[in-house]
C-alpha cells in the first residue's frame, strides 16, 4: 500500500491506497494545532501501514530534499504551523520515505500521471481560490528551484477602468491580488458566486489570468494548462480566459494547439478536486523502496 | 573531437574541440543565403572530422528532438532561413549525431557546465541585445515544452513618465518591445552606449529587467541569475536592476539569496561571449555516440 497526504490550511486529507490505486482508507482531519493534527494523522498511517508517503502540502514549505530542512513550513501567516517541520515529524513516528511536495506540484502530477496530461512531456495546473498557485511537472519531475515556485504573485497590467487596489498583502494588485476568491469579493463585498455571470469584474478577471498564462507559457511552454480551484468553478470564465491569452499573445507563438480554439490547451483537470491526491499517491510511488 | 556552431543573426561561428576542449579549429561566417553559409560550414566540418555536433541556433527553431521538423528554423523575419532545416541540412552531409538548441539555452548550458552556475541545480540566462531571449537549464538539460522559450516577450508594466510606446512589432511595449537595444534607440533617436550613465532611460530599462527578473524568480525559480548581451555591458545597469528586483518582489521570496545583496544572484555570465560556443560543445558531448 501507498499513503498520500493532502496537507490543506483547512483540512488534511489522508488515504491509503493498494498497488491497484484503490482506496483502501481514508480520513479528513481538520487543520488544528500541528501537534493534534498529526497525532490523528500518525494513527492513521499506523493503522494503514503503508510503504511510503506523498505529501502535497499548502505551504509556503521546504520542498528541496537536500535541504537540512526539507519538509519545514516556513514563514506562513498560519502561526501555529509557521517553522513546523512535517517530514521530520512524520520520519520520526513513521519509518517508511516520505517525499513532500507543493499542493499544486502533487496536482500537476496527479494530472500527468492520470489525468488531461497523460502522454504529454508537461503540464501547469493552476488554483485560483483563496490564493493563486501553480504547479509544473516536466517529463514526470515537478519544477522545483531556489524555493517552490510562486506563480500567483507575478505582476499583470491592471485595466484602468478597474480601480481595485488589489489585496495582496505584499503586492496589491499582483495576480492574486487580483483574481483571488477574496480579491473578487473585495471589490464590491459579494462573494463571486453571488456576481452575475455578465458583471464586468469577470471580464477583467478574465483578461488578468489570460495576461497570467501569456506569461506563463512564454517562459515554460507546458503542453497543457489545467485550472482549478474554487473561482475557475465559474465556468463562462474559460472562453474568455482563452480570448484574453489569445489577445495579449496577439499570435506570437506560431504553433497550431496557441493559433487553435485553445479548449483542450486551457482547460479544468480531469481529476477535479482529487487530483493532488493522486499526484501524492505518485510522489509516494516514486520513493518507495521495493 | 567534438563541433560546435553559434548560429547567429549576423553570423555563424563553427569550432572544433579535443576531448580536452582545445580549440583545435575555429572559423566565423557570414549569414548569408542559408546554401551559402551552410557550405562553408559543412567544408569546415569535412575539415575538421568531430563525433557529434551541438547547435545554439536563433528562433524561432523546432527544436523538439522528436518532432518531424526538428530543426527547422520557423517563421523567422529574416526571409532567407525561413523553414530552413539547418538539422536536416547538415545531417545530410556530415554522418554525425547532431543537436540543436536555442542560442540562450546553449549559452545557459556553457554557464551550468563551465561558468557561474557550475555546482547548482539550475541557470537562467538572458541576453539582452537586439532582442530579448533567455535560456533555463535544470539539472543539465535545457528547457524547451511546446515551442522553445520566449522569455523576451513577457508583459511588463510600463511607467507613466515613459511614454514609449514600444517597438515590439507584435506587442508593442512587452519586455523587449521597451529594453532592447533597438528599444532604446527609438527613444531618443540615441544609441544605448552614447546615452549618458544618468539618463533616465536607464531607470525605466532597469526597473522593466527588474520586474522581468521578478517574473523569471516567480515561475523558475533559477538558482541564478546570468544576463549577457550588447544592453547589459551597460554595468551601472545592474545595481538598478537588483534594486529594482527588490522593489516589485517586496520581501516575498523568503529566501537569504533573494534577501541578500544579490551580487552573485544577478551577475554577468562567466564565459561572457563564449558561453553559447562552450554550451554548444556540451550539446555536442551529450548526443556523441562513443
Ligand atoms: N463557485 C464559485 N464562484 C466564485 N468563487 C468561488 C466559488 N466557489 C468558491 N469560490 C471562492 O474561492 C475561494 C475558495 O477557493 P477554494 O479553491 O474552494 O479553496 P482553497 O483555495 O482555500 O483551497 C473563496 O474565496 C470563494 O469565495
Ligand atoms: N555598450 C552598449 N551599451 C548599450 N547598448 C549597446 C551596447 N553595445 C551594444 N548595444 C546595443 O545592443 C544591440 C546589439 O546587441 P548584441 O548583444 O551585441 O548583439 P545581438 O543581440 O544582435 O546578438 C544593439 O541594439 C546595440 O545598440
Ligand atoms: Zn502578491
Ligand atoms: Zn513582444
Amino acid at each position: 500500500m501507498y499513503g498520500a497526504i493532502e496537507a490543506g490550511g483547512t483540512k488534511f486529507v489522508c488515504a491509503a491506497v493498494d498497488e491497484d490505486m484503490n482506496i483502501v482508507d481514508q480520513i479528513t482531519v481538520a487543520t488544528l494545532e500541528p501537534k493534534q493534527t498529526m497525532k490523528e494523522v500518525i494513527e492513521f498511517f499506523k493503522k494503514n501501514p503503508v510503504k511510503a508517503i506523498g505529501i502535497g502540502a499548502f505551504g509556503p514549505i521546504e520542498i528541496s530534499p537536500n535541504k537540512e530542512n526539507y519538509g519545514q513550513i516556513l514563514n506562513t501567516p498560519k502561526l501555529a504551523w509557521r517553522w513546523f517541520n512535517m517530514y521530520k515529524e512524520l520520519s520520526a513516528a513513521l519509518d517508511i520515505p516520505i517525499k513532500i511536495d507543493t499542493d499544486v506540484n502533487a496536482a500537476a502530477l496527479g494530472e500527468f500521471k492520470e489525468g488531461h496530461a497523460v502522454g504529454k512531456r508537461s503540464v501547469l495546473y493552476i488554483t485560483i481560490g483563496t490564493g493563486v498557485g501553480a504547479g509544473f511537472v516536466l517529463e514526470g519531475e515537478t519544477l522545483f528551484g531556489l524555493t517552490h515556485p510562486e506563480m500567483g504573485h507575478i505582476l499583470i497590467r491592471q485595466k484602468e477602468e478597474d480601480v481595485f487596489k488589489g489585496n495582496c498583502p505584499t503586492h496589491n494588485n499582483c495576480l492574486e491580488g487580483l483574481v483571488s476568491g477574496p480579491a473578487i469579493e473585495a471589490r464590491l463585498g459579494i462573494k463571486g458566486h453571488e456576481l452575475g455571470e455578465d458583471h464586468v469584474i469577470w471580464d477583467h478577471v478574465a483578461d488578468y489570468i489570460g495576461q497570467a498564462l501569456m506569461t506563463y507559457n512564454l517562459i515554460l511552454s507546458p503542453e497543457i494548462i489545467l485550472i482549478g480551484g474554487g473561482v475557475a468553478q465559474q465556468a463562462h470564465l474559460f472562453p474568455k480566459i482563452r480570448t484574453a491569452f489569445k489577445k495579449h499573445m496577439n499570435g506570437y507563438i506560431d504553433h497550431e494547439i496557441i493559433k487553435g480554439d485553445l479548449e483542450e490547451y486551457i482547460q479544468y483537470p480531469k481529476l477535479g478536486q482529487k487530483a493532488g491526491l493522486v499526484g501524492s499517491i505518485y510522489l509516494a510511488k516514486g520513493i518507495a523502496l521495493d
